[in-house]
C-alpha cells in the first residue's frame, strides 16, 4: 500500500560516496551509486549475467558499475557495457530507476519512469538555503510505514513516549486542529504560558537564551505524499508571538522525516533537524542529531510492536478520535493518490464511429 | 491442542510487582498487571485506540492501566476509561481475562469467562502452608507442551538426560505403574537398596543427613489437567519405610512443573521445588534452585531437537511402550476434556412441539 | 535438483571421533557416528521410540548407538536392538544409508540403497598416496549447491571476488576450454609469462623457489558428479612446460571441492588442498589452509546474495556466456542424471504374448 510513481529518499547523498550500495525501496531491490561524473545512479540490484548482487561490485574511474563476480560492466541505463573476453550483445539490460540528488539526498522514483519528473520533487526551502543547516540520521523500522504517519501527525505520543524530553501533559491538553491545504495535510497544535519541557530548555541554553521563563510552544506537522512529514517547532517567550516571536527570544527548528517504505511492513526511516541558527556550530549540530537519535529511537519499540499487534489480527477495527485525523487525512491522500495510480491511463485515438 | 476452559500459570507474582508484562497464554496475546488495590489484572495486550501494545505502558497510582502511545486509559474489565481531551464513548472493549493470584502465582483462564471459576484452581496443598518454602524458575521453550508432559511423566529419561546428576541405572530398572485416579494420572516408581545418586547425596548432606548408607529412591509423579505436573520424591535410609521414614533419616521434596502453552509448538515452563524443612534457610533454597536450572535446562536441547524432528516428519507413528504409559494417559485424558470442550453447550429451552 | 543415487561428503573422519554427528545431506537428517569395531554408519536421526534426535546420544563401547532421551539402543542397520525394561519387537527400524569411509572423509548415500556401491566412489590418486598430504575445512552456505558448481567451474570470479589475493587481470584475458570427458566435465586456462598473484608468490617463498620470474600458470577445473570439484592449480617459471616444469621451478597443488546439498538453497561445503611437497611440515598446511578459508569466505557473500537474488525473481533467464560453459555443462550432465534417476528401473520378465 505506497506509491510507486512517486519520489522517495534512498539514502543520503554521503553514503555512495565511496561505493555503490544495496536498498530496497518499495519493493524494488536496487543499486545506488555515483556513475560518470558523479550522478547518482539507481539500478536494479541483479547482474544480468548470473544474478550476482551489483551492489557487492565497484564503479572504476570512469564511473561504470562493474559486478564484483565475474567483472560484467553496466551503464546507469541497465545496458551491459562490456565485459572482458565476452560478446555482451545478448545480453539482457536491467532496470533503471530514475534518480535525483538533492537536499544533501538521493531520491528515487521506484514507479514507472515514463511519469519520473525532477519538478514532482518536494520543495524544502531549507534545504538549498545556504543559512539553513540539517543532521540528521536513518532507522530501519519493522512496520508500515503508514504506522509511523499516524505517530508524526499525532504528537500527542510525545507526552507518552517521549515523557523524559520533549513529552509534556500540556500536549495532550492542547487540541489539535487539521487541515487539507492542496496536496497538503497540517495538523497544528499551540501550547502557551508552558515550562519548555526538558529537550527544549537545553536547545534555548544552546542558544544562550533564558529557559527559565514561561514559553508558549508550537508544533505544526505537514504530511505531503507519498511520505514526507516537515514539522515545525519551537518555543518562544511567552505572549511575544511564538512563531514569530524575535529571534533572541526563541528556539526553533524544522523536525524532518523522510519515510521510505522497504515492504509493507518494514522502511527506511529519514530522520534530521533542519535549524537557522549557529549554523557553523558543528558541536551543536552533533548535540542535537545525538538528542534526536535517542528520543526517535523511543518510538521504534512502540511502532513494530503495534505492527506485530495488527499483523497478528488483521481486520480488527481501530478507533479514529480527534487526535488521530492527522493521520487519517494522510492515509487519505494517499488512498486517493493509489486510485489514481491505479486507473488505466486514458488511451487517446480515434472514436469508434458507427 | 491444549485446552482454553483452565487456570494456567502465567507468571510469578513478583513478574507484574512494578511494571505491565505483555505474556502470550494458550495462543492469547496478554497484558498482566496489578490493577486497584493491587489485585492482579490480565487484558488483551491491544489498546483499542491504535492497536498499540499495553503491556509497554504503565499503571496509574490508582491502579488503572495507561497506554504508553497516546494515554488511553482502560479498566479491568477491558473498557476505556479516559484519554485526554478525547471523548471514548465509542471506544470498543478490549477482552479481559479472568485472573487469580494463588501460590505465589498468576492465573489466568484463557478461554470462556462465564466458566471461568476460582473454584477450579489446583488445590497444592504446600502453596498455602507456611511450614513449607518454594523456589523456582521459568524456562522458555519450543516446543509442544505435551512433548514436556511425556517428559516429566517418564523419568526414564533422568538416567540418560540427567546422567551427571539426579540419573541413574536404577531407575530404568524399576517398573513404573500408571493408573489414573479421578482426574489425575499418577505414575510412580519405587527404588530400593540402592546408593543415592549425586543430586540426592548433596541434598541428604545438606539436611545433616548421612549420605554414605544405602537408601529407598520414590518418584511418583502426579499429572492434572490442564498440565500441571506435581512430583513427590524423595530418598531415605533403606528400610525405613521408603516416603514414610522417620525425620532425620530422609530426604524429601515436591519437584512442581506448572507448563503453560503459548502457542501450538512452544510453552512456558514454570518449574520449581517445594519443601517442608529448612524452609529459613535461603541460601539452601537458592543452591536447590540453581541445581535444578541446570538440570531442566538439559531436557532443552533434547526437546527443542525432538520438536523439530517431529515438525518435519508429521504423521509419523511413534512408539508407545510400558514406560510411557504415564504421557499416553494424560494426553488421552486431554483429548477427552478437548473433546468436551468442542461440543456445543446444551441449550435449554422448550420442546419443539407439532 | 539434487541427485540422491551418489555419494556425498558428510563430514571429516575425525569428526565423529568422539560423539554422533547430526547433518543434513540431501534433505535427510542423519545422525553419523562410529559403530562396532569403529566403522562409520548413517542412520535416520530419529529415534523410532519417541522422535528424540539421535545425535544427542552416544555409542556405548561395543559401539552402539544409544538415545540419550531414554536409552534405546540402535544397530547400524536401524534396527532397534534394545531398551532397558522393555520388549523391543514391536518397534520399528528407522532408515540406515550406506556409508563408507575413504580418503580421510566419511560418505554417504543418500538415495536407494540398493544401488550403493563403494565401486562408485570417485578416484582420487591424492587420496591414498601417502606422498601427497591434504588441509582443508568446512563452510556453511545459504545457496543452491549448483551456484558453487558455476563458481568453482568458472575462475574467472578470481580477478574480482580475490582481487587482493589470487585473482588477476590476466584471468579473465585467457580463454577457458571446457570439454567433456566421459563423464566428467573439465574446463582449462593457461596464462603465461605472467607475474605470480600474491597468494601464489608467498607459496613459491614457501617452496624456497624464487617468486620474482615470470610465470606460466594453470587452472584445470574437474567436475564429476554429483558435485565434486578437483582443480590442478599452479605457476612455474616462464618457458619451462608449465605444469610439466621440473620440480624446484614450480608450485602446484590441487584444490579440493566436495559440493554437499543440504537443503535446495544450502549447502555444506568442504574444501581444501592436496600437496605433494613438503608434505610432513605441518606449518605449511596449516598456513596453506588459513589462507584458503580466507579466500574461499570472500566467496560466500556473493553467492548468498546471488542466491537470495535468484530466490526473489524466480523464473527470470540468466546469461550463459562462454565463460559459463564449465558450469552450464556441469549442469546439464547433473539434469541428465536426475532424468536417469527418475525413470522406473526397467522391469524384467517374459514379454507379454498374444
Amino acid at each position: 500500500m505506497f506509491l510507486k510513481n512517486a519520489w522517495y529518499v534512498a539514502c543520503a547523498a554521503g553514503d555512495i560516496a565511496s561505493k555503490p550500495l544495496g536498498r530496497m525501496v518499495c519493493g524494488e531491490q536496487m543499486v545506488l551509486y555515483r556513475g560518470p561524473d558523479g550522478k547518482p545512479a539507481a539500478l536494479e540490484d541483479f547482474c544480468p549475467h548470473r544474478g550476482a548482487a551489483l551492489s557487492l561490485g565497484f564503479t572504476r574511474p570512469d564511473g561504470n558499475l562493474v559486478c564484483g563476480y565475474h567483472g560484467l560492466v553496466v551503464g546507469t541505463d541497465g545496458k551491459c557495457l562490456s565485459m572482458a573476453g565476452q560478446r555482451v550483445g545478448g545480453i539482457s539490460s536491467i532496470r533503471s530507476f530514475p534518480v535525483e540528488e538533492r537536499y544533501g539526498f538521493i531520491w528515487v522514483w521506484p514507479g514507472d519512469t515514463a511519469q519520473a519528473d525532477a519538478a514532482k520533487l518536494p520543495y524544502l526551502h531549507w534545504g538549498e538555503n545556504p543559512e539553513w543547516v540539517y543532521g540528521g540520521g536513518l532507522y530501519h523500522v519493522a512496520c508500515d510505514y503508514r504506522l509511523m504517519i499516524d505517530n508524526l501527525m499525532d504528537l500527542t505520543h510525545e507526552t507518552y513516549v517521549h515523557a523524559g524530553s520533549i513529552g509534556q501533559a500540556e500536549i495532550e491538553e492542547a487540541p489539535p486542529t487539521t487541515k487539507v491545504e492542496g496536496s497538503e495535510v497540517v495538523t497544528s497544535r499551540f501550547m502557551n504560558n508552558i515550562k519548555p519541557p526538558a529537550f527544549w530548555a537545553a536547545t534555548l541554553r544552546g542558544y544562550g537564551v533564558a529557559d527559565d521563563l514561561l514559553c508558549d510552544r508550537w508544533q505544526i506537522c505537514r504530511f505531503s505524499p507519498p511520505s514526507h512529514i516537515m514539522i515545525d517547532v519551537g518555543v518562544a517567550h511567552a505572549g511575544l508571538g511564538g512563531y514569530d516571536a524575535p529571534p533572541g527570544r526563541k528556539a526553533s527548528s524544522i523536525v524532518v522525516n523522510f519515510l521510505t517504505p522497504e515492504t509493507e511492513t518494514s522502511m527506511w526511516y529519514f530522520w534530521g533537524m533542519a535549524r537557522d541558527f549557529k549554523i557553523d556550530d558543528e558541536a551543536l549540530t552533533e548535540m542535537i542529531r545525538q538528542g534526536q537519535a535517542r528520543i526517535f529511537k523511543e518510538d521504534l519499540d512502540v511502532l513494530e510492536a503495534q505492527q506485530r499487534n495488527l499483523a497478528r489480527c488483521p481486520g480488527r477495527r481501530l478507533t479514529n478520535m480527534s487526535i488521530d485525523s492527522g493521520g487519517v487525512r494522510s492515509r487519505a491522500l494517499i488512498e486517493r493518490l493509489l486510485a489514481e495510480e491505479a486507473r488505466p491511463s486514458p488511451v487517446s485515438g480515434p472514436a469508434v464511429g458507427a
